[in-house]
């Protein structure tokens, strides 16, 4: 769970379901049971539709008897591996807990997918069984990063879905992190940068400024204020709260992030380790160092959500254990409960329906857009 | 200078020169003079010759009167500033300090240069006065990255010579940095990874198999240990000693790490500072925290490398103090001393003829490909 977001409650009586798979993490189901039962005593209202193998199910879940009450078990036989292709899952998924974690999604069961599993094939699956949200070409994997901005995290998209991305694209990664941002994270009028080598309009690769001409366009229709460029020594400060890029920087910044912070945090434990003194220092300095680690640690931000899909999926890490599965866990649910969804969707029709109408920039499928009735501030 | 590199000595007596562009860089000249300073005083064999404004550069020097012995002045009226284009400098930069820093080199009067200004104007001006090395299509800027590695360092490029990169450059890219990880850090046999959004063979542009078919096979010609794909989580782990990629990604990456490191620098001082208890660990642990400090300072790595050039070019950080400026001039020494230029010459010619014989896949000029020997060890 993101500090600073409210608990998700149900509004209207209706209750919120999430759908979560079970198989598929690196710890295994032990794992994901786990973090369910931390977000079920967080969420009392939530409930839940656990897929998985009953038989290796069905003993975790009696270890967590207060789960009954908050939980369907949906049996399936087979698991995603992390070894599958994506284009085999697509042929052959049926009957797997990840392609009956969506379909939950799919048939209007659950408000909200989570799964651990594999990557490419949880976003071929959620691609085969949701579909694209009208107006969007190419869905975007989103990302919260530790920053300087004040609710403490900002988005990154897309770090994964897909490795290109055309100007197009990228201004649909804007207008949906926009919106993101304004329903995960609180932020108002969310601050938009275009990750580049350079700030200078004149830096970059062609397209880039092409795109950044597209994004300083559509800033009104998106509701958020276009930054212009930004570099990656932005990515964690205060200067921005979304940052576009394409999947394959996108990915390679995160993991970039994530390897800095895993090596500095080991050099900072040998140095405190070593010598009498510094390792009586480290004891008074527990209780800031555990804050540090705290405020850094991945766990608490665990969760990519997949963008552009008529659902929300949220991609928990592979090596995931019951905090950052729950940390997950919970972001679908809060989602969920913002109706963040529907908000996504009406926002991204009434952007395409503007920019169509305006200069016709977003191809692919319009259907959705005369539907878009934009003037929902918080979309 | 980078520890456990060993001080630049003349070999056969003839001095080693270094070429410092005294001007352009944030802090001014009196910083570049400082360091100048400090590496004079540990390099006692090698000469400089120092290129700036006479009227500011004299009374800074007169600070330093151990310099007179060691430092040649030579006056250039005008200066590149950090606004200047490339192209303009290119048209009309002559009689600016960075372009007799460069011309000292090109006229053999130096054995390397070091500035501190505007990036893309030095690659322009070195571009222009040394030409690129025969058989090498786009230069590119290596940086030195902390890491796991026994040397304490990775080597990473491009950094940001050029936002392209077509499969035969980061072919070329993957030998230059290999050169400079046996001349410059020591590292025997270098373990080359190309940078990807994931390991598996798949993953990724279809550019970047290619690319990776190359490296594999000229892992040979090119005295390397070809890894495959790394991520960008293995940058500043022990996997791999040199990382290859496009200027665009390795750009971001560069300044995405300095970011986070950054932001957790920040953010533990504002946790140890935080109540009494965590002022006296902190005290406690100071010389940890030194330590820890010393590791990760920017300073010690103060110096992209510009590699496929007629001679080796430094270009230290814009904001660079005496002592990143230090790092610089001293690493640009050890690279001088270890005839570095000569050794990545012979190293791409013989690459160049091995792949040219083999699959003609180096275009370009290929006039220096037959002088290639390819059996020295340490190029």
């Amino acid at each position: 769970m993101v500090d600073g977001l409210q608990l998700p409650r149900t509004s209207d009586g209706t209750p919120i379901v999430i759908s979560v798979d079970a198989m598929g993490g690196d710890l295994g189901p032990a794992a994901v049971v786990a973090g369910l039962a931390l977000s079920a005593a967080a969420l009392p209202d939530v409930r839940f539709v656990l897929h998985g193998d009953e038989a290796q199910l069905k003993p975790l879940m009696a270890r967590h008897p207060e789960l009954a009450a908050h939980v369907a078990l949906r049996h399936a036989a087979r698991v995603v591996s992390m070894e599958d292709k994506p284009s085999q899952i697509m042929r052959h998924g049926q009957g797997t807990s990840m392609w009956g974690a969506i379909d939950s999604l799919r048939d209007g069961e659950a408000g909200a997918a989570v799964s651990c599993g594999n990557t490419g094939a949880l976003m071929a699956v959620s691609m085969l069984r949701l579909r694209k949200l009208p107006g969007v070409n190419r869905p975007a994997i989103a990302c919260l990063w530790p920053s300087r901005s004040p609710s403490g995290f900002n988005v990154m998209l897309d770090v994964g879905a897909d490795v290109k991305a055309d100007p197009k694209d990228l201004l649909q990664y804007a207008v949906m992190g926009a919106s993101y941002a304004r329903n995960g994270m609180a932020t108002k009028r969310p601050r938009v940068g275009l990750l580049n080598v350079g700030t200078e309009e004149h830096k970059g690769r062609a397209e880039l400024k092409e795109a950044s001409d597209l994004l300083a366009a559509q800033a009104a229709a998106g509701d958020y204020d276009y930054l212009g460029f930004v570099e990656g020594s932005d990515i964690p400060s205060d200067r921005v709260d979304v940052i576009v890029t394409d999947g394959f920087t996108g990915n390679v910044a995160l993991k970039t992030g994530e390897g800095t912070a895993k090596l500095i945090s080991g050099i900072m434990r040998e140095e405190l380790g070593r010598g009498l003194l510094s390792r009586i220092g480290a004891l008074f300095s527990m209780r800031s160092l555990n804050r540090l680690k705290l405020r850094m640690d991945p766990r608490r931000v665990n969760g990519g959500v997949f963008l552009g899909l008529n659902g929300v999926v949220v991609k928990s890490h592979g090596s995931a254990d019951a905090t950052g599965i729950s940390a997950a866990i919970s972001l679908a649910a809060q989602l969920a409960t913002a109706r963040f969804h529907e908000r996504l969707a009406a926002r991204v029709a009434s952007a395409g329906s503007t920019t169509q109408n305006d200069t016709a920039i977003i191809s692919g499928d319009q259907t959705g857009a005369q539907t878009g009735q934009g003037s929902d501030p918080t979309q």
